[in-house]
């Protein structure tokens, strides 16, 4: 039995249940084994970026690792901005990533390339399968990592994979990482937990229940309680507390954060800047503020919040709920304000929102807090081009559920082929396009690093209107219906429309 | 004075004219310098992997390097596999990649991570400035090893970028290297040349006169004569001699190589597979043959050609000389010989071709051999979604000449978004996307892996047709006029009208 039908066995065995690919010659053995192993369906998108990005999305959504399929060293740079936030985010993914046979390295073929040192900064684990007799040993370790600690990545020369191996057991995986016990950890942070302590939430998934008990711990304690900026994956709606994220301008959050003697982290890394501006702070908590680690940024934080909750007698349920999303003003020309409320009045249940919308999406998230149930992805890793792919990959993981992708312009022309997988495979994707011709983000940036007035090089760089862009032409172009709205009432019509109709659809939204 | 304007005017100074460039918030100050340099013209990209790409055609034209703009480790990832092709292709191109500034790094923030080793594996040079003090030197040292070696890449941090620098004079850069004295090699390459002999000819630039020289080296001595396969610029047309390119297929090659005693490089590397394939070769020429290295891949062969020419005595006209292209049949559907044809027909005077047109191209090259004299650009590193990409940025390179991309429908999808910056930029560029609505190479591959029958996970891997792809949609909705054609004719027609007017335009050629 060929090594690469060995090796998906080996991964279905494990519950892999998707791999998002683009293909190349070095990949072919791959391609075969996955009619072998019907367990694992294939995907196609049109670029690596795309399948990197749904591999994130159905990993946040399923927790549970996709395989990608990258051709050698460029296929995995075309994919390397999405993996760059799934490692953020600690997604489960696992990347096969052809590679000239072993033997062919030395004559640096055209396509030859340092694999490892391009996938080492995103990768959680990394390996070249020297030998076919160690590529089910690789292979399993390659999924535990993945499964614990975010994407991980097997190299796979293709003279492994087209080599022949025994159909003997697969090697036992290494046995699974013991549960901590957060008997000790519990105790010290439930002491921290005060009026003068503020709770930061993050890691791979923050449900119901874990937001529930972080709400509880504050109503019971009197610590602030904020979630990660850019969290991975949080259940948000009706019947959940409405939280508040921690926000992008570090002007705003080194004031919410100013009279912190404690910041306990529960999944969340420390809060820093998301970049550095002349003059200002790059640490956001107050300078000898302990910082108490109390639950990793991988995994879910649930049952431990949970045990913290009941440290500290917060055993009552909490009292902060949110409003149902109000009426947006009829017949108004969109803005900021109106949008986010016509998208939380039109969610449905159990929706999955895949969040890129950037400047013009910045009130979405509050405004949804009352909506119905669903779940909030967002940027992770801050590197445009994830909201289409991972709202791809999330449909994917959950058929039946709707996805609503919110997703700024010039961020979806990076990775705009997504559309084309979400006809394909008759996705329930709502693809709403906030549209107003320009990098806004870098209007303030450039503001914010204290450049003043608008350069003429900087009106060329931020423009995306000349010409401008007509996102329904692509979309049909790619086999998605699509239309263009410019007032609250066309897109609640729209939205409407969208949801009760299966398959994908977009409705570009134009700002003007 | 800001050190990132002090890096763009030593840039003009050096002769750079162009920037490609997506930015983002740590490039903030290289933006506010490009105003303050009117002599580099900032062109914007909708996508890295657009810009390094466009660098890569400018580059491989005007014989000298543009700068890319590169925004932290994701934009690298996201511009590497066109990199990854101007590196194989030798191409002045110098990177500035803007990382977070040197005291925020420790903080881990969430776009951070190893720039330096995604970068390395597409750098000829590679530094990251760590002091201001350092920056003039570094940027003099980084253009110089562009223009002699290929890309570099300067890592930049963001409080570099935004410190004050004194104005004095700009280092002195480092001292050329010396011209090599050719007079040993040439002997020994001479006494090589016979008809047991054969010559590989590469380097950056194949010019008219290089051609025509290893043309009359061969006629002269009896050596056959090749083109490296992928080669990164060639003049061809009427008056330049109609050279075969090595064949891409290794059964192929290794057949035309199989009778050479001496194997002589003159800006080729040694012949070797593209992949390793079971059972397959993977060095083309067969055992025992000498290597004769005469000339290295990177620079312009054609002084050595012509003094080795010199040194055989092949003083005399070359008499090898191509046809006019023939008439294409009237009225038929369209295939790769017609379509060969049809396009070395209308080709116009001194036109440019970005060739990544794969399978249905097959033919294109060795047709325009006799049609008007013209550049042709090849697909040098194997990472598709080159074409549209080096199409614009050669026409930014040669305003006044015409561009004509032959482009694969599978690989188009990769960079559709350069179609956006022609019709920004006005660019003189005919893209023709040969449809057959397939990734049709990798059902070959599949058949020389030696994988039998079509699989199911192939056939759903393999197919662009569910839903079909409607590229006329798409190129209008980023602001370029197109037409679908089907037949000789219609083809014909729409290049008539194409090359006749100006701006972009785009022919979706449909094979079925």
């Amino acid at each position: 039995m060929k090594a690469a039908q060995r090796l998906l066995e080996l991964a279905a065995k494990e519950g892999v249940t998707a791999c998002f690919a683009n293909p190349g010659t070095s990949e072919m053995h791959l391609v075969a084994a996955l009619d072998a192993t019907p367990q694992i369906r294939p995907i196609l998108c049109l670029f690596e970026g795309v399948a990197t990005g749904a591999a994130d999305g159905f990993g946040r959504m399923a927790q549970a690792p996709a395989l990608t399929l990258l051709h050698l060293g460029p296929g995995l740079g075309n994919g390397l901005a999405n993996l760059h936030n799934a490692y953020r985010a600690r997604t489960p993914i696992l990347s096969l990533i052809g590679e000239h046979a072993t033997y062919h390295r030395a004559n640096d073929p055209p396509l030859a390339s340092d694999i490892a040192s391009i996938a080492r900064p995103v990768s959680a684990w990394l390996k070249t399968v020297e030998r076919p007799q160690d590529l089910l040993a690789d292979a399993a370790a390659a999924l535990q990592a993945a499964k614990a600690h975010g994407p991980a990545a097997l190299i796979l020369p293709a003279d492994v994979a087209w080599s022949d191996v025994e159909p003997d057991a697969p090697p036992q995986a290494p046995p699974a990482p013991q549960a901590a016990d957060w008997g000790e950890r519990v105790d010290r942070t439930a002491r921290a937990l005060n009026a003068r302590a503020v709770m930061l939430l993050g890691g791979r998934y923050l449900s119901a229940r874990a937001c529930a008990a972080a709400q509880r711990i504050a109503e019971k304690t009197g610590a602030q309680v904020y979630v990660e900026t850019f969290p991975t994956r949080i259940a948000r709606g009706r019947n959940t507390p409405p939280l508040k994220r921690l926000p992008y301008l570090t002007e705003m959050s080194v004031g919410l954060l100013a009279a912190a003697e404690h910041i306990v982290l529960a999944g969340a890394a420390k809060p820093i800047a998301f970049f550095a501006l002349p003059g200002r702070a790059t640490e956001l908590a107050p300078a000898g503020a302990s910082i108490v680690d109390f639950f990793p940024p991988f995994g879910d934080p649930t049952d431990a919040l949970e045990a913290l909750a009941e440290a500290v007698g917060a055993n009552m349920p909490h009292t902060a709920t949110a409003e149902p999303p109000p009426a947006a003003p009829s017949g108004a020309r969109l803005d900021p304000g109106g949008f986010a409320q016509i998208v939380a009045a039109h969610l449905p249940e159990h929706a999955i929102v895949s969040d890129e919308s950037n400047t013009l999406g910045l009130y979405a998230f509050d405004a949804a807090a009352g909506a119905a149930p669903h779940d909030w992805l967002t940027l992770t890793g801050g590197s445009i081009g994830q909201g289409l792919p991972l709202a791809t990959g999330a449909a994917v993981a959950c058929r039946g559920r709707r996805v609503v992708a919110l997703q700024a312009d010039g961020s979806a022309l990076y990775t705009i082929q997504a559309l084309w997988t979400q006809a394909r495979e008759g996705l329930d994707v709502t693809n709403i396009i906030l549209n107003n011709g320009a990098y806004a983000i870098l209007k303030l940036e450039m503001m914010r690093a204290g450049i003043n007035a608008q350069t003429e090089a900087a009106a060329e760089l931020f423009d995306l209107q000349r010409p401008g862009i007509d996102f329904t032409r692509i979309a049909s172009g790619f086999g998605v219906p699509a239309q263009r709205v410019t007032t609250t009432d066309e897109l609640a019509a729209a939205l409407r429309r969208s949801v009760a109709t299966s398959g994908p659809s977009l409705i570009e939204a134009v700002f003007k």
